[in-house]
């Protein structure tokens, strides 16, 4: 590999591999400048272009985009047995013919990774593999489909049934025409396969985990199960049983308190226990052009930085001071007329707006809880100063920033 | 670096190194079988006991587990000069001499690594440095102080002062005896230098981060607070802002919904925000010496397995069938007495024991919502079958899996 620049062969140009294309060639700049070489994209395989033989001979790297076991395998094999290093999105290729890509990348000493397999840009496989390598885990479990996930949460927020919930998945992307894969549970099997082979160092095949999936769940189930604060989810699950393991994929109803709880829509979360670590939890976006495609881009970075990525500043950044932000304020003041008016006057020829109010206590013990919009933080302080100055304040106000922001 | 085993230098034999030199020897063959090398201690610096000078001669790898800045900082810069990988959980030294520190190892071609130096097991620095290398991040934040965590959430539950928690907290370890850094926000400030370097590629200073602390907090305004759907955290930001950046630590309020405000007692909580992927959560325990030691053996894992590591199974581990579970069950049944005890008693035969019950509607619509304690699918699928017989059914009975388990 030339230390100016590193040959990338792509095989396949469908959603991911267009949005992997186009990150690259958009992010190439700050790729050198972190790994010290250059990557850029030195053939392209598709069904109606492009010869595998050229493409594998120029290559530092092979980004196998292609998905499904056939050819993929052929292709990857080929090049793990050329020398290449190979990134992989595919997670059925990884699950059905792990034990054989990993003997060809161990035999010919080349990296075979494939972060984007499971839960996308969540970076499960890297924290398995090399974060916890030192502890033995127990279990690994979580929301790894996120179409079905999606479809779950559209029939718990709006009563849905299974059918319309589906339908509603496919008109906004989240889910495939064929849509088998997914709610069989079959696309999570594959995933748990691969993070219970990585987790335990023990072969897992496909025909070792069991699956059901989500097409016979009734509105009615998900509403009875909220009246008694559960949430249905598609869970995996891969965990150590007495000496041996289960691997296992079933939907499933947790408690308002668990952390999975609270994972929406497309989203996917990953747990990992074990006994020096508690648990560890990961959750983000599973799916999704961009997302793949940056997870793909993670792992090229990790080949091309070789060791480990030089931490060397690029620019610099100047610091900025006055942010904006969002304020609770606690006033204890005097049990009168006007102190609202009048507190509400400054607040207002300072720009600074006010999103709820609550007044506490009477006489001695009155006090006004506020909580403000997000504004510049000097605009703030200055109605902060005012206020102190007023005479029916009856101790130093206390003021303390509130997030506004709602998440999805 | 010989192929058969690996030596390492620890520096430091407090809590973590303690933990950390019990926890690779207890790991040796299991890293052994992971990274093709055995890694090994050789050689113990303490105030009382050994030679710099000796151990850097032998080592391959240097851990620096002393924490301060003097001498670490003397130690790590020799070591890195002398071509050696290090690996440290030194917050203040990497967040106050990383331009230094970066810059030698590049020098010399060796790593640098120190995921435990910023919340502890959780691998927002990997992360960062690594899966994200690709895509432009715009803001880290996050809950990356557990002893202040740990305080908030012990005054938000029992409505204890600041400093009766922060008793409590020291009381249970979670807190030093002296604990100004972490009280103050230093600590925090600290982590928030180091993400904001890694992710912006900018150099960062400490004095750059603006902080504040949580020793002000009145039990009255959480509980204010908490009415208006409010919870309290010591939140790091790190952000892009116009062409800057600010990075700043400050108490903070979060709405419900918001990912960070179940994150309670001890445990970090980092995310990262991109366009590209939305943003990723990363939670799990932020401190504590298995932990920390955990996330230190992790480094070195990823030195010794080089570029990657390799997915070799090591053993073949049974898959077990019989799980054990609990379940939610659904029965449409005929409105008439002794329904429920026929029921009760089918479940009791099978030892499955019945956690809460719900009768909806009446006449044509009456129907059973049951919860079941866990235990084994058998038992239960037993049940099942008896049940599904009963004269009285009007509709084959539904069950799904209920994870029971009460989370941290």
């Amino acid at each position: 590999m030339s230390r100016e620049s590193c040959s990338i062969g792509l095989l396949g140009l469908g959603t991911v591999g267009t949005a992997f294309h186009e990150l690259l060639g958009r992010r190439a700049d700050e790729i050198e400048a972190i790994c010290e070489r250059r990557p850029r994209i030195d053939g392209v395989l598709r069904r109606s272009e492009g010869d595998f033989e050229e493409i594998l001979a120029r290559a530092d790297i092979v980004v196998e985009l292609i998905g499904g076991t056939e050819p993929a395998r052929e292709y990857v094999l080929r090049a793990l047995e050329a020398g290449k290093h190979v990134v992989s999105a595919n997670k059925q290729l990884i699950a059905q013919h792990g034990d054989e890509l990993f003997a060809a990348a161990r035999a010919a000493g080349v990296q075979l990774r494939f972060e984007a397999a499971v839960a996308g840009v969540v970076p499960v496989i890297r924290v398995i593999s090399e974060s916890l390598a030192g502890t033995e885990m127990t279990r690994v479990f979580g929301i790894v489909n996120g179409t079905t996930n999606f479809i779950l949460t559209e029939m718990a927020n709006t009563g849905a049934t299974y059918a319309s919930a589906l339908e509603r998945a496919q008109e906004l992307g989240y889910a495939e025409a064929d849509p088998t894969d997914d709610i069989t549970g079959a696309d999570a099997a594959a995933k748990m396969a691969i993070l219970a082979r990585l987790a335990f160092h023990t072969p897992v095949n496909l025909a070792d985990v069991t699956f059901e999936g989500i097409a016979e769940i009734q509105p009615d189930d998900i509403a009875y199960a909220r009246d008694l604060g559960l949430s249905l989810k598609l869970l995996g699950v891969a965990e150590r049983v007495g000496g041996g393991i289960s691997v296992r994929v079933f939907p499933c109803f947790l408690y308002r308190g668990h952390p999975l709880a609270p994972v929406e829509g497309p989203f996917n979360a990953v747990m990992v226990e074990a006994p020096a670590i508690t648990e560890i939890t990961m959750s983000g976006p599973g799916a999704g052009g961009t997302e793949t495609a940056t997870a793909v881009l993670g792992d090229v970075v990790s080949i091309l930085s070789g060791d480990a990525p030089v931490h060397e500043p690029r620019e610099r950044l100047d610091v900025v001071r006055d942010i904006s932000s969002a304020f609770y304020l606690h006033l204890e003041v005097a049990d009168r007329h006007g102190v609202l008016a009048q507190i509400a006057d400054v607040l207002g020829r300072n720009e600074v707006s006010v999103r709820s109010v609550v007044q506490r206590g009477l006489g001695n013990d009155a006090r006004l809880v506020m909580v403000m919009h997000e504004g510049p933080e000097s605009r703030f302080d200055a109605a902060l100063e005012e206020i102190a100055s007023l005479d029916f304040l009856r101790a130093a106000p206390r003021a303390i920033r509130v997030i506004e922001e709602e998440f999805v």
